[in-house]
């Protein structure tokens, strides 16, 4: 039997709603499932490894990149550029894996227009009091500063509509429930299984 | 909160695929999942209760019925009527049931046509030979009747790639597991989850 291409999915979530926690149990714990790895040019730091945090270059090879077309979104953020190069995913998807993109809601939109069949799904935090303070116990931060992070999370949550899924991680183990669903009911979307069935429904078919 | 609209399921499979054993352990086991009643005029067996197994009517009322357009989809089925009220299923998802419509392939089309928002499962069964196991387990009938039974699902089958969902039911446990990873991921769905978590988001999304 033939295996069948991954499903690409987009994950977004405001900074706090523990977006990378819940990717990370995702994927030990759901085999096909990774995640992609980004390009960027800002340092690596102590413990991070080439190709498996992020795929490391410097800024005359991300603007080649961009020249070629080879990112399917991209931004800069703090003068440092992040993106995800088409053929990262192109291969992922084409072993099989079900492949995560962790982009904010502009990179979303971006790889919408490249790729529609992208499955899109936004992690929002139970309410705004428990965003604030896990936004706040990252730190010793001011005041100030925390609430310039909600003002952010404020602007990435008001595209959650944009989303196929909204998964609210109030109880962690809930929320991962809710992921695997969505990865388990794309397994059965008809359209993809065709490819995977055809042996069994030839079979089932024939007279 | 408000409570949402329930989500319309379709599902559809041979006969011998045990779509009857999986819908009965669903309602059982999900809170929220209901299977629609539908309208006959076939007579009252032994052990049926009116409004339960079936709405029983007779044939004018049927017919009245259709003139009303009272029905999202009706069949005969040898010389008997069978139909889904429109106003059982609206009540239905009104109350934030999802609500199954175990119907075959024709009726599937002619509800997609009013209801395209509708999630439409087919069930297979793992193999030719376990569906034609299963159909002869069923009584002591010939050959002839099994083969006749065998062309029907053949053609039921070849609607398979109508549906969003194929689901195979070779594991019971596991299709059982399938049939609720898809309820749950409808649950997820953003555009059903809009009005349940308007106040969520109100409050998030004050500043």
């Amino acid at each position: 039997m033939t295996h069948s291409h991954g499903t690409l999915y987009i994950v977004s979530a405001p900074s706090g709603a523990g977006k990378t926690s819940l990717v990370k149990a995702l994927i030990e714990q759901v085999d096909e499932v990774r995640v992609s790895v980004s390009h960027t040019t800002r340092p690596m730091r102590p413990g991070e490894v080439d190709g498996v945090n992020y795929h490391f270059v410097d800024h005359a090879q991300f603007r080649q990149m961009i020249d070629q077309q080879a990112f399917l979104e991209h931004a800069e953020v703090f003068g440092n550029y992040y993106g995800t190069a088409r053929s990262s995913v192109e291969q992922s998807l084409a072993k099989g894996h079900d492949t995560i993109l962790e982009i904010d809601w502009q990179g979303a939109q971006q790889v919408r227009r490249v790729l529609p069949q992208a499955r899109s799904i936004f992690i929002l935090p139970p309410s705004r009091e428990a965003l604030r303070e896990r936004l706040n116990n990252r730190g010793q931060d001011s005041n100030g500063v925390i609430e310039q992070r909600m003002a952010q999370a404020t602007d990435e949550m008001s595209h959650y509509h944009e989303y196929d899924f909204v998964v609210i991680n109030d109880e962690f183990s809930i929320a991962l429930q809710d992921l695997k669903a969505i990865v388990r009911s794309g397994h059965l979307a008809s359209q993809r299984q065709q490819a995977q069935l055809q042996q069994l429904l030839d079979a089932l078919l024939s007279d």
